[in-house]
């Protein structure tokens, strides 16, 4: 079937058996192919390709309302909502989105990119819904990783006690991206291993026809004997307990199954929980074998043989220098232990874990429990390495603040994704760290300039003892620049002049030095001599090298991947302003006031206006104005 | 007995069962003498007298660590650990904090305000305790309410399946503020209604003998009436499943069945839960008989009738005001509905919730599951009124950032207790929301400067349709100002001059306004005429006006009761760098880098130099800098 022709999921209630499983066949060498070339979430979409299949039969989307929890399992539902033909795009700047979107279809009903929210935003669609007095059907499709983050279960919990109309599909493959941790993941466990309803039931009615008649005071514990049926019965125990009717488990590849359970679960009244047993990447072997998470996003790839098509860079990955500097220095500092909130894949710390089994702690998608815990080691002498993405770490905004920074706790937190991440977009973009960290106080924060600088800096936030610090780093590799030896700390607050000039100066940190410096030397050559700064420090600044900037009375412009309200640029005028230096012209580059959509860091990059030639421009206007006023002067 | 002389809990340990109910009657005593006069959170510290007094008397604290969940019922622990000298301070001004605090004891060993920390600080120190090598206990104590947290979710999650050391101490006394909601708490119902371990035990053992053999097909099924054994007997299922040992229920007012239990589980490995039944209030009439959570925390009462000392205010509550202007116009307007994270009676909610039942939704402490259900209701068309203190939104950064303001949703986000809170001191203070609100786009922020611009305000937001917007209102009451008949919307992004003035100019909003006026009146007498503007929109600025502004060179002020990095005051400085007013003297007073502790808000106003006379200091030294500038220029 070409499946660029689907314009809307009415037609496969017309399919029959044969043809559903043929339609399946063709999605999953559609994704295949066409991920071989763009990369994206393989592994999550081969998994949901007769779940999603089944759903979009049953149900009439986008009255009903299909909510795909994070998201990036969507593909399937793509290709059935008339997307299939922009697949060639997907994730590439102003292409499809690798997650819901709503501008994209009708049938994109609510937009994620974090986990754990569906369950929320389908108890706010059924409330609409039943206020309203209308009756569609409202399904959440979560994973068992993100059934374990903290508002998934809150909201679990009031869905089970209001009883309230819904179909919660929890997809079980066993692996949320790693492979899930936690005491919820034992109960899915029991559950995926004991027998179906109907044949327990069968077996027990006999046993319990064989409980004698009791009479009198043992009355009420052979009435609990009873009640116990439930357990025994459905052993779905945990869910029944919230307050769910309990389905399952099912076998999320067998459209049999699916759908007797699917027809099922729309009679049933109050919520209802549909336990889908999926296999990641089913289909197509490398990521059917796949055991750490691998194949859950990948780039590119050869289809034969499964072998990713490696970048060129022999720089070491970010994740991977900071995850090894930290292993290093625990070999001789046994108060460090790391935390990962569900990526010690991402975050390369699969050698710390091997090697320092009792000190790593994997809690599973549970951001703010992982940041309130790293607070709790710390209060006994430990030096805990909390690594978390930029983006998630917004989850745990108020453990950081109220737990860490009140107590003003020595907590390393390593922001890994920090600035513009590209195909992941919106959702993903770690550009609001600086903002939501810099008011905290007793918070440090600093950056490198490369990976050289990067390991320095570990050794900084290992051996300051003063509280709080903070290490973005980015998204991908590193420069390549040659490694000391030897390890020394940074003195906190020094920042570093990278290049003399006279007549401006950039301050700036990160990934966009390079750019400053490239703007540098091409405004040399055009005679404008700019001083450049690498402002390492976000928090605290460097008030003596500002002071003496200040004294010089040249322009300053800041620059910043990361949001200009409340960020790096607004600190530097606001001290320029506390030490009375009104009169200095400072200019700010960094992220406007907008989310940052899908695409590659270089694209978004020039969307926004932050490139050499930009600062060249920019710089070239504020020294030609600076001159002037000064003349005036 | 004298409490005063109490030095540390070891004394207890020595005393007889005669003795122990002779202190817990001194303590209640003292409680309701001491609070009677300081007020604070009487009813929670009534109900945990013997609990506190068993746990002190069966751990060795510090050694131990006893971690209070929330902190405002460790009044008990802060009279054992030596502090009864210390209430009449309470919750005063350099005096006694209403929370745990390490500096004040060293078995105060973790600081919290916010809900639901305990479990993961306990997973912090046990697992520091085990890595370390040590043996001592860990034992959080966390009330029924706050089991409901996501993160306290996420950590029992975690510890369960790691299997670790802990003593789990489920304070449940049915109601955490207000009475408790959720699937979790009819599970808790179940289990305090349920028999005991012991006579259960035995009650069934009898019937299961009576259960004939069975052999063959059937013997699995067999096995699992076995296994399901421990869901009759112990009835504690909900946590079994999640790998906790249950130990419970228990009278939490009696000394032998507490002892016998915390004795037991002292011996369990790997965690342990103790469901100990409490009652709030417990001792004290009035407070036993709330059933709506007055007596949770209050102040000054007499102690005879149970009446309290009333606040000589006339002028309705902020929170009054805005619950029934919303309740008002959801008359007309059915799109409205509202949602509280446990704080109905705070929030004064009540109204509302008994006129429209259906479109009201307490969702218990849960903040993260509140505000993403908000959003799902506003993808339906409604009109969601989230109602949360500013310091407890701080639980939901992410959630407002990904959920609401990523997908511009109508939400009217309600943020209740804004600024300085007073005696509930530095984790309440709602001092950081314009800072972590400001940078997410398409927010709007606002906070009016009298009762009936807040009504108006109200009006605003509800008929505001283009995405998120938030009002901020402070704690306590208005200033008894006439209330206009007539709700009309402001235009969003204007602000008012409220008095004129040619050689300055203060920019400030709520309820810093009436300081701000009383500056320039007296500045007026000195001969400095100031302009003051009520800066109503936090976001968007009145750009219009900031031009006109600029355009005269008259020196700014900004005042704000919010942090200064990143806040208001720096949204100013941004947008006369953006607009090209380098050369206006704009300066900022507002919260510095440190958190404010417990005190009456105008203690805390000294203390930071926010005050009409600091206004008025300041403004002279400005005024008198710019004319000499401008005579030199």
């Amino acid at each position: 079937m070409d499946l660029t022709t689907i314009d809307n999921p009415s037609f496969l209630k017309k399919l029959d058996k044969e043809q559903m499983l043929e339609l399946a066949k063709s999605i999953r060498e559609f994704l295949i192919e066409k991920l071989s070339v763009t990369g994206g979430h393989i592994g999550p979409n081969l998994g949901v390709v007769e779940l999603t299949m089944a759903l979009h039969r049953h149900f009439d989307s986008p009255n009903d309302k299909i909510i795909w929890d994070v998201g990036h399992q969507a593909y399937v539902h793509k290709i059935l909502t008339g997307r299939a033909g922009d697949f060639d795009s997907l994730r590439q700047y102003k292409g499809l989105c690798g997650f819901p979107k709503m501008i994209e279809s009708e049938h994109d009903v609510w937009e994620t990119g974090h986990s754990s929210t569906s369950l929320s935003a389908a108890m706010g669609m059924a409330a609409a819904r039943d206020i309203k007095g209308d009756s569609n059907y409202v399904i959440p499709v979560i994973g068992d990783g993100a059934l374990t983050g903290g508002m998934a279960l809150e909201a679990l919990n009031h869905i089970g006690d209001a009883k309230t109309d819904m179909i919660v599909v929890l997809n079980d493959n066993e692996m949320s991206i790693a492979p899930n941790v936690g005491a919820l993941h034992a109960v899915l466990g029991k559950l995926r291993t004991a027998g179906k309803y109907n044949s327990a039931k069968d077996e027990l009615e006999y046993i319990l026809k064989k409980i004698p008649a009791i009479g009198g005071k043992v009355a009420s514990a052979a009435e609990r004997v009873k009640d116990s049926l439930k357990y025994l019965l459905v052993s779905g125990v945990f869910f029944e307990e919230m307050g769910f009717t309990y389905l399952g488990p099912i076998d999320g590849h067998d459209f049999n199954d699916l759908e007797r359970n699917i027809q099922y679960a729309k009679k049933v009244d109050g919520p209802v929980l549909l336990h889908v047993i999926t296999k990641k990447g089913k289909g197509y072997r490398p990521a059917e074998n796949d055991k750490i998470g691998t194949w859950h996003g990948t780039g590119p790839y050869k289809i034969e043989t499964g072998d990713f098509v490696k970048s060129p860079s022999v720089a070491p990955s970010w994740s991977g220098l900071v995850a090894e500097t930290v292993r290093e220095i625990a070999r001789d500092d046994r108060r460090i232990v790391a935390i990962t909130p569900a990526m010690p894949v991402g975050s390369k710390l699969e050698s710390f874990a091997a090697e320092f089994p009792d000190r790593f702690f994997d809690v599973g998608i549970a951001e703010q429990h992982a940041t309130t815990m790293a607070a709790g080691l710390a209060t006994q002498g430990m030096k805990p390495f909390l690594a978390i993405y930029s983006t998630f770490l917004q989850r745990a905004y108020d453990q950081v603040l109220h737990d860490i920074s009140r107590q003003n706790l020595n907590v390393f937190i390593g922001i890994d994704r920090a600035g513009l991440v590209g195909a992941d977009g919106e959702t993903h973009q770690g550009v609001f760290d600086i903002a939501f960290l810099r008011h905290m106080p007793n918070m440090v924060i600093m950056m490198p300039k490369d990976e050289n600088e990067g390991q320095h800096m570990v050794k900084t936030a290992i051996e300051y003892n003063d509280g709080p610090i903070a290490l973005r780093y980015p998204r991908g590799n590193g420069l390549g620049v040659p490694m000391d030896d030897r390890l020394s700390p940074i003195p906190i607050g020094t920042w570093e002049v990278l290049r003399e000039g006279k007549d401006a100066a950039i301050l700036t940190f990160g990934t966009t030095i390079p750019m400053a410096l490239e703007a540098a030397e091409t405004l040399s050559q055009k005679g404008v001599q700019v001083k450049v700064i690498n402002a390492r420090f976000i928090k605290p600044l460097d008030t003596k090298m500002l002071d003496a900037l200040f004294a010089t009375g040249m322009p300053i412009l800041t620059v910043e991947e990361a949001v200009l309200a409340g960020g790096f640029g607004s600190a530097v005028l606001e001290y320029a302003q506390d030490s009375g230096h009104v009169d200095i012209p400072i200019h700010r580059m960094g992220i406007p006031d907008y989310f940052i959509e899908h695409g590659s860091v270089t694209e978004l990059l020039v969307e926004i206006g932050m490139t050499a030639g930009h600062i060249v421009d920019h710089m070239e206007t504020v020294v030609k104005e600076h001159a002037v006023e000064r003349e005036q002067v």
